[in-house]
């Protein structure tokens, strides 16, 4: 990132009806470690602070609700939060003369694609969770808005990033889950689902590497993960490692955790490390470093 | 089709800002020719329309604005009508557990793909026109709903559909601009932008034939379109030959009609002719049928 650059980050996303916020962990990780200025608020409210975006040359647009399996019994709020509040940015963002965009997008775009290692290329692109559809919608306007308003996007598949203030996702849960009780866990479907998860740094220092050092023509998009896979069940080994107990696991049973959960994701990282990119925590080394911040406030 | 299947079509998107209206010559087409049952309405104000859904089975979902050049100025417009009026479309559907949707999607999704004829699996799909991402966020949308609640549908990516009904796009404007001076004929861009067209009734023959004969798991696309391509100075070349009419030519320059305008479109089509769907129209006798449509009512 030019080191002028004033980024610009949305980080929490309206009070949803349920009565709970939706937050970034990557947005609060960037905003403890950089001049960033932070706002809270609804991103469909972004017009609200044009003036703040007088000076500001690049937008990091991270904002998103993320609950898939919420969003399966509440249809519309991906489209609300992640469609609309997307399209809020880019309209700021034309109306202001905003030329530079760095987006986290999503691996649950790809669905249940056959190419696996999937790469940003793979055919066929069929979302199953309305969160990858309208991560995907996202992407598409995104494009189109480069296109006709000469804006340059970075646009950024992660894979699952953990870490840092995390406050959902299964990492969370079973941590959660086994401090209430250390003899027991209940594990969503059947403990088979595969995933690359990787670490909040990683992916942050993905997004300014990437961006600040690869030139592109209108919009381009990276996959960011780790390279290996773990299964649920041994995530669940290794949260139980960190904290030293051994329950009893009960599965759920199925081979999805929820509807629009994608049963095996390992995204290709070529493109990334091609340009320089690699992760320097390994998934085993992510979860760790998760658990031991839900549990003492660092890393290490 | 199912002979029994009762299709219900929404016609008219509301009426804009600019106060025209935008309307679907494909579902005036069929509801010419079947049992439609013509409602004209704002797409988004479907859920009034809940009662008529009661028994029906199919939804034909063919509204959408279709503006390329007037959203460059409006550009939230195809967000609301097209990706917010899908949206309230899928949730009726839902909510009245009704199974089976024909969409009509675009082949404006796929932007300035390397990939010519193009398939439906082209790599690194890249929309550049609004309406054109506002496609394809109905497609992952579209997949998404069908993974989650059992849902069926039949998406069709059209090439340039013209015929009966036509009252706007490039053929209707030549045959308007021709009939005000038959002396000289303004064409956007260079001329050499090549498209193919297909007739309106191979595009439903299309739509009808696909959906009824061809069993889907979820969600699929089709191409629908014809194998020829026309460049646009040809297509001025057939209607005033269909006019009588030798004006002397004025480009207005540059190798696109406006912002959004992809050059260069012709798909491949053997994805559809491989289940027995061929298009009984060339490119040059769609663009008379439609000229003669649009001067005599009629189409010969």
């Amino acid at each position: 990132m030019d080191s002028n650059a004033k980024a610009f980050s949305h980080v929490y996303q309206k009070v949803c009806p349920l009565g709970y916020t939706f937050g970034s962990y990557i947005t609060r990780s960037i905003a403890t470690t950089k001049n960033f200025t932070m706002i809270w608020d609804d991103i469909n409210n972004i017009e609200k602070y044009t003036k703040q975006m007088d000076d500001v040359h690049t937008v990091y647009h991270l904002a998103a609700s993320a609950d898939i399996s919420k969003s399966f019994h509440e249809p519309t709020m991906d489209l609300e939060n992640n469609v609309m509040g997307t399209s809020a940015v880019l309209e700021l963002m034309r109306k202001q003369d905003i030329k530079n965009l760095i987006f986290a997008s999503s691996s649950s775009v790809y669905g249940e694609t056959l190419t696996t290692p999937t790469p940003e290329s793979a055919e066929n692109i069929k979302p199953i969770s309305l969160y990858g559809a309208s991560k995907l919608a996202n992407e598409a306007f995104i494009n189109s808005y480069c296109h006709l308003y000469g804006m340059k996007a970075w646009m950024f598949r992660f894979a699952n990033v953990v870490g840092r203030y995390m406050h959902r996702g299964v990492i969370f849960d079973f941590n959660t889950k086994l401090h209430k009780n250390p003899k027991q866990l209940l594990i969503l479907g059947d403990g088979k689902q595969e995933k690359s998860f990787f670490d909040v740094d990683d992916c942050i220092e993905g997004m300014v590497y990437i961006s600040s050092l690869h030139k592109i023509k209108e919009s381009d998009v990276f996959n960011l993960g780790n390279k290996n896979t773990i299964t649920v069940k041994q995530l669940a080994d290794v949260v139980c490692d960190e904290l030293h107990v051994k329950p009893k696991y009960i599965y759920s049973g199925g081979d999805r955790g929820w509807p629009g959960d994608t049963p095996y994701t390992i995204l290709s990282i070529e493109k990334a490390f091609d340009i320089g990119w690699e992760p320097q925590y390994n998934c085993e080394e992510s979860i760790r470093r998760t658990v031991r911040y839900l549990n003492n406030g660092k890393e290490t």
